[in-house]
């Protein structure tokens, strides 16, 4: 995830960082030679059909809603995955301090954090694909099972079960946390594993390339010598947006739109340590502005 | 659900699976044709009566209204179902767990666990209409309720009531679990039961049909001999946003764009397996990029 | 509500069932005689004076968000009344399910759920005036209270209350689900009671009826002979649109669009009836494509 | 809170109880006669610069977006309004039924439960300014605290304290229903005094201004003769649904837009008596169709 | 926060507080000088190359929907946030509701809930950068920690696990409150460290440069004279949302956006302080309109 300052309006057209011109840059050009081709042909050779610029207007107004619906849509996917792991980082700490609350101070009690370190350190590794065996050293029988993170969740239960010295009171309120834990990452798995429709994700696609095939025959009285210019702009602006909505799609990525989830981890750790009178380690810091 | 990457620019138009354009052919095909209809009598035997586009301009921001609320209402339903179906799967690894935690480990554990399992198939049963008899071997007198899946529910309620070693704190704990199954059950059986309202179908539909008819009038001048191609175009744009959003209306169909419950079956039995210590089954692939 | 399929595209235009079209005949017909009356005396007369449809355009975006908004803020309604009543329907099944777990079987147990059954119906006839003498035989007493339903659920309190059987565990788990029902019945009496603010109201139908009083204007030039149509065309889309926003604002009503209360009460007697091993009635079936 | 029927059409245009023509009657005139002005120094004096409609139809979808945003804000705050006092009436009755299952039947009860009607008039007190003197008789000392509502809450809590005949769980399950009234307090507290952030409303309410100054030579050709009409129908659309906005951003308002308090604090008044064996007081009915 | 009564009509346009127009002054001359330069070149020296309106008018209708998203979205962040403030308030609340109700009357007691009070401040500091070594006295060793308000929960708790008179029931009851505030919490240092995502902003920004730089090419013809006027308009329509947005995307501000975090952790201590039977102190008031 980028964090930085919005560059001023100088800098505003030349940043890259972050932008998704890198990315759009074909269409965009493609468009731009197709329109600068057509308005030559048309001025050098023979006169092209003109279409209304009303009539691609109402186009234009679908398209707009498809994107924005689209983008809705992607933004809310990114934004609950950042409230689940936000939900993550409160339960962990909630367990914590449960523990405090129900269990006796001692070596159960570290081992059973801990393993709530690493549970969150494998549902990382599930999401993003990160490599994490030096986060989670001590618990690589963990590895074996489809599902680590689980894995990690269910250990705790047993744990919690061997724990003779719990009352009723606490297993409840532990098993509920665990509870919670394992619906905030059943919730991550479900936006990872589930894309947006495809069929949708056609559908607007093709009415991208379509409306912008169009644009320049629309153009072609109304637009003048800047049509090329203009269908670029145009260009720039739906395929940037689908851009654009095509990363936060996908929130777990490790782009520079991905959900900084290292970091969230090393949240995690901090307040472990925290709990146990633990040195905690230093927060992760952004480079070269992002934060993983 | 189609998984499958996106198509690269080229193969996009051509790519027909998951696309709607064979169900709206017809439509497509027939527009086109009044079009070119109306241009020829119109150039060739007698000046039709033609409306400015603006006019149609208004009705079509009024569709596109339309149709981006009713494509709002089915993604929202899509998208629920694959919510509840994501907290059910977090629901049945919580009842694993709370069964660590409360209860002995022994046979009636894994009865109890299986009896779960056996729910989700037959949950999915009553969606899919999907013939489980192979996935719930040894349950098959609960397919004799009306409902089977809430059947197994009371099943495990009946098992629960049975094991005199859970105290208190344990059958709290686990009756909420069986609770939380039983209104994600209920959640999933409301949005198969209950379509978007009929009059607002019908609405829409019928303003669809009557803008495409006008339009080809409205075309007259401003869309020169491109009429036809313009109005294929938004043809394929405003009928095939009917057609998704039939389609998302149903996320338990087994077509390209329903859910694909058997593999999350599946996720669930792995989970079961793994918390009663027995080799769990492959998770399921996509077929020529369909996960069922 | 209306159980069926959707029309064929030619039967589209003819199905009257469930359609707005008789409602808003008459503002149809008006529309159209004012239309063909301003161009008649436009033509034949004297020139009116005409406005540009832009100007007429803007008032048309306007009118179309108001429409849009009221139109989601009353389907968010009728969804958010089917949730409740889905609710209502996974909370009786959860307390079958619990007075399993928690009290022994036993006529207790049959006269605690059979009332509840008597709370679902007590709660229909509030919400939609049924007369429900017939499906709580027994509870008659019930029905002298101000508001039955409550009783009804006042009444499982006290019942739960002598069952000097039941440990706290069973009385706080069973009293919380009696707690869910009594909010969803809350919910229930909320969006029966509180119809969408009058003032909304008032604004969106008078700019209704302006826009269509001004619309025939605007159409003088660019409509042309087709100005009658257009304009009655236009007149079905917007209020249609109110007519099927009024019809959704109350998901209680007995018309095509209200929700199935009493299927669905009968989908609660059926889950109980299954939970005392008692005989279920048959499913409540569509009559001529309305599920009541 | 109105509650009235539709008005007839005929009725809809001289309908002015609950409409906002009276107070936005200076700015209609003000636009329709800055238009006339406009339209006569034109055609009489001098030639106006004028403006293209497209140039202010931008501006119109803007401005509509604006309007739109404001009023989705309002009204969800209103709905939320009255869904935290759904929530207080069901929680008060979840309360009754607890005391019921809980605790023995007695004086104690009595007063716990009346403590529950004072709180809901003194929050209403708290949210509207009424006088509740009348209504809370016998709990005056209450009305000493910074927080009288909070106050009532905090004295159930000691008569909870109190009475030794109730176990655990009884306090549990009570002692979570008065956290619940305290949450719906503590929302209906934010609702009143968190406004629209005042930055917004500036822009949109100058926006509104300044696209009504303009509107006028934008009409000059365009609207012909009815220009006056048409920007006083404009005027009365935008400052309209502003005022409107302006209504139900404030639900806790005792205009004729504000929500039922009164009504509602009678209904929790009814159902405690029911609990208690009393004779419920009568409903509150609308005067002159306006429900307090 | 700004809290002020809306400006009368003549007062709206000479407001500066809380206005946007300081901060978005340089933008609006340069697209007015812009404006008036190209008009001066076009009509003195040599003719520019027009675009028709209609081109520019679609790009305005994305314009509109990309600044209504972003609007949208930032908005949501700072009710949500507001949200977590109610939630917060109601819980400390609700934390002394309980301990009276669970705990018996002491030091302890007074202890604990002062403790609440520093974890409010301490969380405000967090947020906002406040110095707020005055309000916590007595809880400095809690600064020491990296994240200090979840230190002062993790206190809380191990005050509550050294309370040897608290029962299963009490510390399962207040463990849950100290985990709703840091879940509370937790949604607060999401939405103070996870900005809108950089490549959107960049997006939307871009398009609104664009836009301004194009639009005075489009009024060439359509806009007349009042071209600058008309540009100027414009930028302070777009300009103006975005900076908005800018603000309420970071609601923890202590600009005049930003919430009131001082005033309302004013209303923890006065809740705490009658709890205790203690003299609450006075509200905080708003000076220059401005309640911090």
């Amino acid at each position: 995830m980028i964090i930085r300052d919005q560059p001023t309006p100088l800098a505003l057209f030349f940043t890259m960082q972050g932008s998704v011109v890198p990315r759009i840059l074909p269409q965009i050009i493609a468009v731009t030679m197709l329109s600068a081709a057509i308005i030559l042909v048309d001025r050098l050779i023979v006169d092209l059909p003109g279409i209304s610029l009303s009539a691609i207007g109402v186009f234009g107004v679908a398209l707009s809603l498809f994107l924005g619906f689209r983008n809705n849509a992607a933004y809310s996917r990114w934004w609950e995955a950042r409230k689940l792991w936000g939900a993550l980082i409160g339960d962990v700490r909630t367990l914590a301090r449960h523990t405090v609350i129900f269990l006796p101070d001692g070596p159960d009690r570290a081992q059973f954090l801990k393993t709530a370190v690493a549970f969150a350190h494998l549902h990382r590794s599930f999401l993003r694909g990160d490599d994490v065996a030096n986060d989670i050293a001590g618990f690589d029988a963990l590895t074996r099972a489809r599902n680590p993170a689980d894995a990690a969740l269910r250990d705790m239960g047993r744990q919690l079960a061997r724990m003779t010295e719990a009352d009723g009171f606490g297993r409840l309120a532990i098993a509920r946390v665990l509870g919670d834990l394992g619906m905030s990452q059943a919730g991550c798995e479900r936006i990872a594993t589930t894309p947006l429709p495809f069929v949708y994700s056609l559908l607007v696609r093709r009415t991208t390339y379509l409306y912008c095939l169009f644009l320049p025959f629309a153009l072609l009285d109304a637009g003048g010598l800047l049509t090329p210019l203009i269908a670029a702009i145009v260009a720039y602006v739906f395929f940037g947006l689908q851009a654009v909505t095509n990363e936060l799609e996908h929130p777990f990525s490790d782009g520079s739109n991905g959900l900084p989830l290292s970091a969230m981890c090393r949240v995690i750790e901090i307040s472990v340590a925290e709990a146990l009178n633990e040195a905690p380690p230093e927060p992760l810091q952004a480079q070269d502005a992002v934060l993983m």
